[in-house]
């Protein structure tokens, strides 16, 4: 009985999903949707993407809570807009949440949507929001063993990057065993290490965000490249 | 509908809970539920817990993951009886599995039971197991916030331990600031501050336990009290 509802529930979203990827397609959006554990380093990285992106180029942010609203109070300075999604309870966000919040702050593009999903490794992984793809982040404090004990998120995600890699000193993680690991459930996942804190791994990462952004609208990305944002 | 089939499912899952509960009374089993992000460090405080257990105290660990037996693995060798409850994909853990497993260990009390929950910070805290008591654990690499965000495991759980905390040097995080976050949830949360590397707060954590065995069955306790593995 249960398993009828969580089908249903999710055939749904995927319906829904499908509407918002065509619509991002149409509207040049590039959509990516943020995915880890509470306190791996999602709202401190989005920061820092905020931070070096051009004030002109369009971008919108719709991060996802159980409760507060201290992320967007956060991610909201930089000047971009900025919608919480306040779950109430649910542990992850699902198309029609996107779909009302966006309505909502009213993005059209070309542009970027970063979705931040609720801190959850499990859950999340499976609700389709239309994006064009999946981030996981895994921070060096958790364990090199996670892509084997959460396999759905690291086998739907394009790009694993592994955060806080300034407390590398300080704790026994070993980043190669977390790659091969992660590997092992999704060969073609790409990589990225990277610190918010110090910068280690920021231009990879806005310039994986570039070539995306060429690769899904080569003339969109060509008026304003990230490699230009980056070597500011 | 699908909040119906929630709620049957929650019920259906109390009384099988309550059912435990009553089993571990007359038992003299006290049952404690770990619950925390990924990557918190319960399996790793359990190995140091263990370590330190007098061999002929009845000790039973139930650990669970969406996948792999690495937690067990690591534990089994205490010496203890452990089982590892893959869930496939649920998220959380279910009295029904607790149920199971524990017959199928032939885990008789008096001693003490330790369910080391799924990685989540969400959906393991609306699953009673039948514990005397949920644990939350915190890592200082997680922020400050997490109880605001996640209040419902916090308002939940009888104490707080916060761990890593040999990690404080090298991050930004106020412990003052996260405990005064979680009792604006629940301001009974008991607090144990530690750091299974080094040891720190750990003697606490293990006369915690003992006081809570001497709260449920005195004459237990007494035969073969914990202040003694301490200062071991």
């Amino acid at each position: 009985m249960r398993e009828v509802v969580e089908k249903k529930v999710l055939s749904e979203n995927d319906r829904l999903a499908a509407e918002l990827r065509l619509r991002f397609q149409n509207e040049n959006i590039l959509c990516v949707n943020l995915i880890s554990s509470p306190g791996s380093g999602k709202t401190m990285l989005l920061e820092k993407t905020l931070a070096a992106w051009p004030k002109d180029t369009p971008v919108a942010i719709l991060t996802g809570d159980i409760q507060t609203d201290n992320d967007a109070k956060r991610l909201s300075r930089y000047g971009f807009p900025v919608r919480q999604i306040v779950t109430g309870g649910t542990c992850h966000l699902d198309a029609r949440m996107i779909e009302r919040h966006l309505n909502e702050i009213g993005f059209r593009g070309p542009g970027i949507l970063f979705i931040e999903n609720v801190g959850n490794l499990v859950c999340p992984s499976s609700y389709d929001l239309g994006e064009i793809a999946k981030i996981v982040l895994l921070s060096v404090t958790e364990g090199e063993d996670k892509p084997l004990k959460y396999p759905g998120i690291f086998h739907r995600s394009a790009l694993m990057l592994l955060t806080k890699t300034d407390l590398l000193p300080h704790v026994d993680f070993d980043s190669g065993l977390a790659l091969e690991n992660a590997r092992k459930i999704h060969p073609d996942i790409e990589f990225i290490a990277l610190s918010a804190r110090t910068g280690e791994g920021l231009s990879e990462w806005l310039n994986w965000l570039n070539a995306l952004r060429q690769k899904i609208s080569p003339q969109v990305a060509a008026t304003r490249s990230l490699s230009s944002v980056t070597s500011k």
